[in-house]
């Protein structure tokens, strides 16, 4: 039995780890922390977990910590990075859900978020936790650092055209709409029912904290510099990403059958599923689930290629991702505690 | 392994049942039927479904549900009852989705449903398939006809009321309201999301089928007759059944400490969750489960006690009780396939 | 040209004050003041008013506000109570949308909202702000108290019964529902879009403040005691009050033909709707109006009745309410600036 | 005083034209048609008329219709072609809200719409009903083609990009995404709330009939060919379109101080709104009004401009922008019945 800790626990992410992992056959949480909420039952905050859960919030507490074999950060930026490198220290591992140790260019990392790396030297042994691209490295990893829900669906969408060379890597556009639990639980005007139900609009276009993620990740697949325009949305829906993906096809990419590049590229994964040609994708049919649901599409024969694809910004967007890296880590099956179908409707 | 048979697979009902059966350690589903959906792959109409079941829809096949163990039907009502017999004396056991069993009375049936019924004499062997109230006859049964989803909900509210003969039978209001799912996956244009979504209506007013039924199973529990003022409404959300029961006090109901009253009554219940005292119930705390949350208030201390209960209406309500049941009839752990937490957010 | 200054304008009352002020024949917004944002363009804020509204907000300032006709105040409670005598003393006429002139009694006041009433030898001047009970009192009015949204609809739909003796008055109970709205523009968790969409609860069951205001006004239509069982819940849409009433009738309620009871009772109304027979009223259906649709039914002709009403919150639950108050003040026409179809779907 | 006929006035777009005439000052329909609800008053189907329309539905009529001054169809595509040129012969001026007249080449209608143009010879006469384009030859139009909710939307972002030559017109890339009742009032299982609440998707990817018309209209705008790649989404919504416009900049569109342009373009436009830079729109801030908000960013200062743009596709997508036509064809003030604010919450 994997014992788990699990730092900030009162966030969307934090709950989601718990609803997943209290079924989860090889593991069990033993600590969960939050400043704020310290002393109060789990199940009083999130009543769905009740006799699932006996567990207190207990206030941050390094040697609890320390002792698990493993523990999620489900804090905002800029909080893993100030205990992450103790504990790793201490022989625990450390699965990251925040942004901390998602860019490997410190420089890079402090332009978008703000503030210097507290430990750029730990980013080197940062793994990235998208299974589908660096399984291997995940299973050997003491650190890892788990994609954004964004960057999740548009890799997993772009990588088989930027790996085959199949479309212009300058000229991708990453159309995204999302959720509004992607926000988080924290009190705010702009995401309170009466603002965003009813009504969509796009945020963030001049620039959103996931482009970098975004194009290290491609850039590491093409092999070379790729330019994305990335336009994220907001959706009137608690949970789910859509991606709309767009490339150029390149010469090598014309008249290529898409469907079949799509389906033997992901043909061994186990939570990306490519549909059949002429279904497309919907964020219901993976709510509550660690599923990727992809389609490829050349509308009109022409020379632009659409992918849609979807996922659960809380599952395989985050804490469903994170348990995967977490089977991997620890050895079980790679979809121990996360193969139920989603709940649709 | 129970095998089972689905008879009306392609409605919300249906896919309910499929979703929480593909995960059930002692059941499996054999055939499912759809005689408008006949060859069509069950996971293209539930994408949810791809890689959990690798059924076809097909027609109505009298030998291949007699091979069951056990059949269900997920159908409207006045389908099952012109099977059913035959498939008893096959000796199939039936778990009825619907309405056809659940009036004890045959007339007044035809009262509120408006065609004579195809078997009265079966109705005698049907046994009502709430486990809170008959688990003991729902073991040994052949036949159970299973609640509708607003009866489940205020049958288990006013139960420990009534029983206890803590108010007025004469005086009971039932406040109910429904997410959309409940009317059903039939093309209409008063349940498109732009007829129901951002609005809130009562229906039915002047009489719901729902009210003999509940009529009937309160009566039963109060020792006499009963009258109650059903008005359900419609919640512009997908699943959930949300009651408030109106009781007034008798004499020896004042004074009652009935937060007591309702945590010794369930005690032992593995799917009814009375909250503590000052927390409410919420929809979404029971969304894709199996559970019923309750809360007990005597608003300032006078003379009327209010109960407001939740659960998933295609769940508790329909295809999670349904398993339950099942469970039941065939020995099997009561919360075998049932045993997850909710979806929240 | 009446001219018109909002006290507290970022809230959505105020922001509905606004957007129907600034087409109103006879009435102009001079001065909007917010504390928070000084400064701001109001159409900043709300991007619907470009054009139509060329203020900024600006500080609470009592010159400005003393020089206008008639000051509103759309600031939660225990706010205007602080500045009304000033400016009554000065001779603005003033619309509270408040609860702070609400209730006669000072130390009731005093009991549900916490403090102390800043000007008890005020109430006595503030006429209740419902024009369907207090049409004359309001033209005369210096001072007026906007009701509340739930109160203005529990009002409206119990006035025909009790004015007429036709139900028990000690057995009223009022189940009530709103949008989401109705919980103000703060920034909060419990009314995050991830809170409350897709699901539905009760609030406030054990009591709520607008409970002594509803109990007041019925009482005085009454005659004598009401006692009133009010329970509020929360509905995942942005506007709109559902209230359904259920009354035990009377001796003389018996048998009465309820419909043309209630077609007589506000045939004169320009704002109230009384359906016909077998219609229900949905909320969509007022949406961005000022009026309130009502039905009236005898479920199987027992001994309760049922009333459903709808307004939206936001107009006859408050600032449309205000509105028709201000013509009512300033010999306008009662509906000018409010005789718009709501908008549907 | 307008006469006005509406043929098809049962589905969205014909309940929005009623509710926006009947305040209008100068018109005033007159009959209103549909086969299907033919004596069934408008307001029992739409109860936010009532008092404000006395008319019921009536079967189409020739005279009636031609004798009104306009006849708008408000029908799907296929129906007006059959009636248009009859009423022409009549001297009765039309304005379709179908697709019937708004593609030039009757061959490429055919191959979009699946059947023969029924009166091919009328196609010259119909003037495409886009105000912001034809001001002066909708004035003097017998016969109006008001274009699609999407292609008004899309049309009105890229027009100053393409009239001044800033990006590449082979590669624009519309990302669009729409509110349900965009899909109609028609009886359905797609657009149930439970089937597209709380979910979000692509449809048509690989073609959508509005894909001709927009490249018809961006062509006349380029001087040239044109190659747009649409893909349009479904929000869980009742009203709106939001468009997300990309463009490869052209050596011309360079450092263009892309803010300047769209203010200048749209300077002197009644129904478009250009938001200050840095902010976004978002479509509840039209919901109801006749009103496009448009944003422009060049994220990063790369070479793609990217154009948010919102309408509520039953106003400037439809039943508004006809009114708007109407006003020209009829000499009125152009903004005649459409200037009131938008319905925020």
């Amino acid at each position: 039995m994997v014992s788990v800790g699990v730092v900030g626990g009162t966030g969307y992410t934090g709950a989601e780890l718990l609803r997943l992992l209290v079924s989860h056959p090889d593991a069990s949480v033993v600590t969960i922390t939050s400043r704020a909420e310290a002393g109060r039952r789990v199940d009083d905050l999130f009543p769905n977990l009740r006799s699932y859960c006996d567990l207190s919030f207990s206030d941050p507490d390094s040697e609890a910590l320390a002792g698990c074999d493993v523990v999620f950060f489900a804090t905002p930026h800029n909080v893993a990075m100030h205990s992450v490198p103790a504990l790793l220290a201490r022989g625990t591992r450390v699965i990251d859900l925040s942004a901390d140790f998602r860019i490997r260019d410190a420089q890079l990392w402090s332009r978008w978020y703000g503030e210097l790396h507290a430990c750029p030297e730990v980013l080197g042994q940062a793994v990235y936790g998208l299974p589908e691209r660096f399984r291997e490295q995940i299973r050997h990893a003491r650190l890892v650092a788990c994609p954004g829900c964004y960057p999740t669906a548009i890799q997993l969408g772009f990588l088989p055209l930027l790996q085959g060379g199949l479309v212009d890597a300058q000229r991708l556009i990453a159309n995204a709409a999302s959720g509004v639990s992607g926000a988080g639980r924290q009190a705010s005007v702009a995401n309170l029912l009466s603002e965003v139900s009813d009504s969509f609009k796009a945020y963030g276009v001049a620039g959103h904290r996931h482009l970098p993620e975004i194009e290290q990740g491609l850039a590491d697949a093409a092999g070379g510099p790729v330019a994305v325009t990335f336009v994220p949305h907001l959706v009137p829906m608690v949970r789910g990403i859509h991606a709309t993906l767009y490339g150029t096809l390149s010469e090598q990419g014309r008249g290529v059958d898409m469907q079949s590049v799509f389906e033997r590229y992901f043909a061994e994964e186990p939570f990306v599923d490519v549909l059949p040609a002429g279904q497309y994708p919907q964020t219901r049919a993976v709510r509550g689930s660690n599923r990727c649901q992809l389609a490829v599409t050349v509308p009109q024969g022409r020379d632009v290629v659409v992918v849609t694809a979807v996922e659960d910004n809380l599952v395989k967007g985050a804490a469903g991702q994170a348990i995967q890296n977490m089977n991997l880590m620890f050895g079980l099956a790679e979809t121990a505690g996360l193969d139920r179908p989603a709940l649709l409707p």
